[in-house]
Formats: structure tokens, C-alpha cells, sequence
């Protein structure tokens, strides 16, 4: 019974992690073929790559942790919005080249400090992961952190646009570190490390980067989550129905 | 003066090269956030960044080579249709998923005959953009291979969708061993091999695919040129207005 119950945490677990990848990973792939410069399409390109790869691994464990049968392609392409995980940071528009980028390098330094963490759970095939993911989001992260300099440090428009965008996307960011009692459970069997220690770092982290682009944190009170309980805005739906569409539109089909 | 022939000529031959790598990438980018399974669309994916980023350097070269100091991302979003030296292959529409493979697959097998040849180019970038390309083209050829098997010998369905496929192409496929002044010149230096010497090693590894597919070689007389002279379809207008868009809007723009 408690096997069961740490099987199923686990899934659900794992569903969390696979989606914030899936559905980040897809946003970026919305820049294929319309970022401004080849380089900057190449990086966005490969970044999206590695997040998919992870979202693939992860999402095919939550299947078989699940234990009716559904694949990563299932877990993809054939759930409606309200039974995705994602955090809502990870689900916002693109916007324009500054938003994200401050969206990517607001998600990289948590990522880094989680999938670090993650190295030491008890879950082996998480720990495993970890490794992974972390030496990923070492890359992510400099290359994230190098934009938002150089964005926020720029020039009196791309200043203010980086700025505009940390705005608006502050208010995601105290869910990265919501705890919940699927959490509790977790961390109290050493699958997770708590999300609250990982709140210094990334703040420590992000706000020293702010400082160095002359951006400033906003003094922001409002705070909102729903992601993990499947709340979402409506621009999750619009990005499923696009990245769902060719699978739904051809289900069970072999090619 | 003929080393600024040959200067000219090596510029044309690497925005030949660069321009199919370009177009074509950008075709397999159109399937991002699209692809029916999580596993093609990364496969699909890291495709088109290879071929990206042969484009990005061989560009590069070709801008150098000018002399005129246009980078890769001027040739690849400030130029119209008709300065586009790309085979009339690579532009054709993905259509279905079997005409995306099958397209690929007629080019990939042409790719890793041409990379290898160039191995032995006395241009020494152009030798090891050669040895660099061969590798990945190996690769890509396996799986295009691989999908032009499991289609055409796989349901009624996809049987039929990839000879219509093949039919469809065929007409283009011509052009990959067309010889002109330019490549007779690049032939005399030693740039290149003759490209009429690879059309038998093609012809034999396409045809044998086909068979052991259950499909049928076109019997067509009629084959259609004009991508290296600028004479392209209107596909390529669609896909460079798309391209180059976000470029045109910010041109000049740091970021």
C-alpha cells in the first residue's frame, strides 16, 4: 500500500517534470524558421532539443510508473490542458526575443539548482536524470544569462523590453518553489530535496544578474500559481491544440 | 585574374552548397512542434539543425569569398528567390510525412556521395567541410532510409503515399548531377569530382531501396532544372517570405 502510493507520487512526480520540459521545449520550437539571425535559431533550436529529449525520458517513466499503458507520444498528444502539470512560466507566449530569453534564464537557474538536487534522490532513475539535466542546464543557463545581459545592457529598447518582460513574468515565478503535500511526501522519502531551499540560490542568482544588466527585480506582491493542480491560462490551450493537432488528427496511426 | 576566377567561382560553389542546406533545413523545421510522435520530431528536428549549421559556415565562406562582407545571415534572409542557388529539390513542399522522408532520403544518399568526393577537394575547407558532412550524412541517409522502407512496404496507405512520393519527385532529380561552365571549371582545379560520376552509385543505392520497399522506379523522361540559375518554384518564395520575415522586420537589429 505505501509501494502503491509512492509508485503513484512518483508518477505524478515525473508528470510535473515532463511537462514543464514538453511544453517549454515547445515554445521554443515555435522559433524554427523565424528567429532573426541563423546562429540565434541554431541555439534556440538546440535548447528546445534537449528540453523534448529530457520531456521524452521523463514522460515515458510517468507512463510506465502509471502502469495502464500510456506512452510518452499518449501522455503528449492526448491530454486536454487541465491534466497537464506545467508551470505556468514555462506556458507563456513567447512574445518577443527579450521575453524569451528572460523566461528561458528565469527557468534555466531554477533547473540547475533542481536537477543539482536531484542527483542525490533516492529514486535512482531520477538521480540519473539529475546528472543529465544538470550539466544541460549549466549550458542553458550561461547562454540564457548572456542574453539577458547583453539585452538588458543594450541598447534603450532592448533595455526596455527586457525589463518589460521580467515584469510580467515575476509573478510565475514563486510557484517554481510552492510546496504541496505530494511534495511533502516526496521530500520526506528523500525522492526530492524541499523547493524552498532552492529559493535562496536562484534568487541570489537572478537578482545578482539583474543587477549586472542594470534590470531591476519588481516589487511585485502578487504571486500566482495553479500549474501543478492543472490551472492553466488560456495560451496552454491554444499551444496543445497546435502541438496536438497532427497526432489527434491521426490517432493510432503508424507513421 | 584566374585567381579571382577561381574566387568567384568557389563563392558560387559554396552558396550552391550552403543554399541546400538552408532551404532544406528550413523545410525539416516546418515539421517543429508538429510531428505526430515525440521521437520524429526530435529525429526531424536534430536534421535540420545539422544541415542549419552546414548552412551557417558554408555561407560564412561564401560571404568571405565575395569579398563584399555579406555574413551567412545576409545571404540566407536578404537575398530574393532568384538569387537562391539551391537544387529544386529541397524547396518542394513537405507534403505529407512519406514525401518529407522520401524527399530527404533522394537527397541524403546524394549528400554523403557528393560530402565524400569532396573529401578529396584541393579547396582544404572545402575537404574538411567534406569529412565533416559525410559523417552526418551517413547518418541522415540511414534514417530516411530506414522510414522509406518502413513506409513502402508498410500499410496500403502509407505504400501508396510514398510512390506518389517518388513519382512527385523524381522529376527533380536530374538536377543533383547536372554539370554546367562553373562546375566544369571547378572540376579542372580539382574542386569538385565530376557530379555525372555519381549518378551511378546514387542511381544504384536508390534503386535497390526501392525494391526492397515494393516500390517502382518512375519511368520518366521529363526532368526538371533551374534551382542553381536562380529558376525557382513559387514554394520558394512561400518558404523565404516566411524565413526571412522576422530579419526584414529588424534589419540590422543586435538582437
Amino acid at each position: 500500500m505505501a509501494e502503491d502510493e509512492r509508485t503513484r507520487d512518483l508518477a505524478e512526480l515525473y508528470l510535473r517534470l515532463g511537462d514543464d520540459r514538453l511544453v517549454l521545449g515547445h515554445r521554443l520550437s515555435e522559433w524554427c524558421g523565424h528567429a532573426p539571425v541563423l546562429e540565434e535559431e541554431l541555439a534556440l533550436g538546440n535548447l528546445a532539443l534537449d528540453l523534448l529529449d529530457q520531456a521524452t525520458v521523463l514522460l515515458e517513466r510517468a507512463g510506465s510508473l502509471e502502469g495502464c499503458g500510456r506512452s510518452a507520444d499518449d501522455l503528449a498528444f492526448f491530454r486536454d490542458a487541465s491534466a497537464f502539470r506545467n508551470l505556468l512560466l514555462v506556458e507563456q507566449p513567447n512574445g518577443d526575443f527579450a521575453a524569451t530569453l528572460v523566461r528561458q534564464y528565469l527557468f534555466d537557474v531554477f533547473d540547475l539548482h533542481l536537477a543539482t538536487s536531484l542527483e542525490l534522490s533516492s529514486d535512482r532513475e531520477l538521480a540519473s536524470f539529475g546528472s543529465r539535466a544538470s550539466r544541460e542546464a549549466a549550458y542553458h543557463a550561461r547562454h540564457s544569462r548572456e542574453w539577458t545581459l547583453r539585452l538588458g545592457d543594450g541598447t534603450e529598447e532592448s533595455h526596455r523590453r527586457c525589463q518589460a518582460a521580467i515584469d510580467d513574468l515575476w509573478t510565475f515565478t514563486g510557484e517554481l518553489f510552492e510546496s504541496d503535500p505530494l511534495v511533502e511526501r516526496l521530500v520526506a522519502a528523500r525522492v526530492l530535496g524541499d523547493p524552498q531551499a532552492l529559493r535562496g540560490p536562484w534568487h541570489d542568482a537572478v537578482t545578482a544578474t539583474l543587477r549586472e544588466a542594470g534590470l531591476k527585480e519588481p516589487d511585485q506582491a502578487t504571486l500566482r500559481s495553479g500549474g501543478r493542480r492543472g490551472v492553466h491560462g488560456e495560451c496552454l490551450d491554444r499551444l496543445l491544440s497546435e502541438m496536438q493537432s497532427v497526432a489527434r488528427a491521426f490517432p493510432g496511426a503508424s507513421w
